[in-house]
């Protein structure tokens, strides 16, 4: 068992199944594969190691987990894009990747590849409890990320506080009041719940609020043009720009959230919005408020325009490295956090 | 003498020299002409009125002055043109302006039109000290504007605190510490000393600054861009783009204020960075901020563009009204203000 010591993700295989090659390929008796290679996700160091592995069963096989006190990350979700995507994030950031990932039950496929070299074994919900205690057993530290369904927000949410498993939910659509209840109910649980984990979005939308708040009426007589893009299958007005408007509006802009134009023909996002054609379908946020003043002397304008997901994905890791810390620190005064907190941690970062 | 009494204005007139006519036009001893109208400053009301008017001699008239402890304004700099800007929104805000302005020794004129409709008569430094105590004596709640010169801004305000006067500097160049040492020796003194009375824009910046201190390194990785543009008689890079970026800098961008790309040639001002034509050499502050994501799938712009002066003008007098309302709150916690604090003050607003 050499190999396992030295490779922590390697011991996720059945006993003796792989020699000294690179990676190996294993049918258990469901008929999933289980594909484990010796890609990103694998890393050799730890902050302690326990020494004797302990061993699990995982879909009809005998597999054997290296302790270690290290954070690793459970990327639910996958082979969803934006579970993909935070997947792929947390390999850019050299972390430990767990090739196991909750699913729904509706999803064909037992295995995905994170930018073909990283395979992560797709957990059904009947198996979820099983995998997950036995993961947190072999590795405390371990934090899962939610990017699932609504309808499973909260069955995973619960799933991962009895466990005693600390979570960021990217996840929107689920009952967050009932996830902090539980999180604080439970002795050593931290979370992240937050609608947006796009950080600099978030913070420009907190300082768009934190004006509004101390300088009331600052933009009083001022007019405002709203006008957002997202790909044509967003039906619904941004959020952010719901959020940002109730701020110009206590700024003492006269304004309703109806007023707000949004784009959603892929020429238009182009030629207006100077959208990239390669995100227009697959996936963009573009946001631009125009403020003039009444006699038409002063204009402001603020644009914050996403193409794709990966800042999300990125917001998403900070909220891991985050909660690995706030765990690390010792307090419990607070156990559910934001994006708000996180980035307000940012002084405190390694 | 019924209509000093009921035109407060009409009152800064030599004893008996105004008839029931609408105006009048009186040459003083020393070769200047008071022009005195019944325009847009001329106001009848007043919270309380003592009945007694005011005998007084401004340059070498004998005149009166209705008493009154209604707030009035008094624009010192006229007819530089901030100091004109202000009085015209001082009118515009209907508020009384008082019809004398302390000006420069080398200022040839003797009185200066506001619009057309309003003259003031201007009171050079030998005579100044004199015509603000008998306004103070009569007008108690009278408010000084300074838009004088950096030579002239600290002994001005020497002379406000000697007469009891509450000012708002807008004067740069001066010792803003000496006359907040000034003001905090005398009772029942207020003053808004500020380098930036444009509100919006200063709103913006206090915003950025807050964003940085509540969220530092939220923006790492992030490249950024500054381009300014101002009349080309304006050598230096732009005050707030420096207190911006700097603000950007503890949000994680790595920049120089050098790196503030400076435009000063009006074909480019206007092609580029779209200042209007009129506003290119007569005065324009126009600024674009645009920070990117490493990978390029993000981007935030940030503008703020003003043409001319009136949004300068028209703070100045949010902050003399911001210190009529702090002089009648009858707290002394804190008399010298700056702009934030007018700012923050919005929600009292009546």
């Amino acid at each position: 068992m050499s190999q396992a010591r030295s490779a922590d993700w390697m011991a996720f295989v059945p006993l003796g199944a792989v020699g000294e090659g690179s990676s190996a390929r294993i049918r258990g008796r469901s008929g999933a594969t289980l594909v484990v290679s010796r890609g990103p996700c694998v890393r050799a160091s730890s902050r302690r190691r326990c020494g004797v592995p302990l061993r699990m069963q995982v879909d009809g096989m005998e597999v054997q987990i290296e302790r270690s006190d290290e954070l690793c990350v459970m990327v639910n979700g996958v082979p969803g894009p934006m579970a993909t995507e935070v997947a792929r994030a947390v390999l850019r950031r050299k972390l430990p990747l767990v090739p196991f990932a909750l699913t729904g039950p509706s999803v064909a496929q037992h295995e995905a590849s994170i930018d073909g070299s990283s395979e992560v074994k797709l957990v059904k919900p009947d198996a979820a409890r099983s995998v997950l205690k036995q993961i947190k057993a072999a590795r405390p530290n371990v934090v899962c990320v939610d990017y699932t369904h609504p309808s499973s927000a909260n069955a995973n949410a619960s799933l991962y506080a009895e466990c005693g498993v600390c979570y960021v939910m990217g996840t929107t659509g689920g009952d967050a009041d009932a996830m902090r209840r539980e999180v604080a109910d439970k002795a050593g649980m931290f979370a992240v719940v937050a609608p947006n984990m796009a950080k600099q979005i978030v913070a420009f939308q907190a300082a768009m609020k934190i004006m509004a708040e101390q300088f009331p009426g600052a933009f009083e007589g001022y007019t405002l043009t709203v006008v957002e893009s997202h790909q044509s299958t967003k039906a619904d007005t941004s959020g952010t720009a719901k959020a940002v408007v109730a701020s110009f509006k206590q700024l003492g802009l006269d304004f309703d959230v109806d007023q707000i134009e949004k784009v959603r023909d892929p020429e238009q996002s182009i030629s207006r919005m100077r959208v990239p054609a390669d995100a227009v379908s697959s996936g963009h946020a573009f946001h631009t408020y125009h403020l003039s003043s009444p006699d038409g002397s002063v204009h402001f304008e603020f644009q914050h325009n996403v193409a794709g997901r990966r800042v999300y994905a990125e917001g998403t890791v900070d909220a891991v490295q985050f909660l690995d810390r706030q765990r690390g620190s010792g307090s419990a005064s607070q156990t559910v956090f934001d994006m708000i907190d996180v980035l307000r941690s940012g002084s405190m970062k390694s």
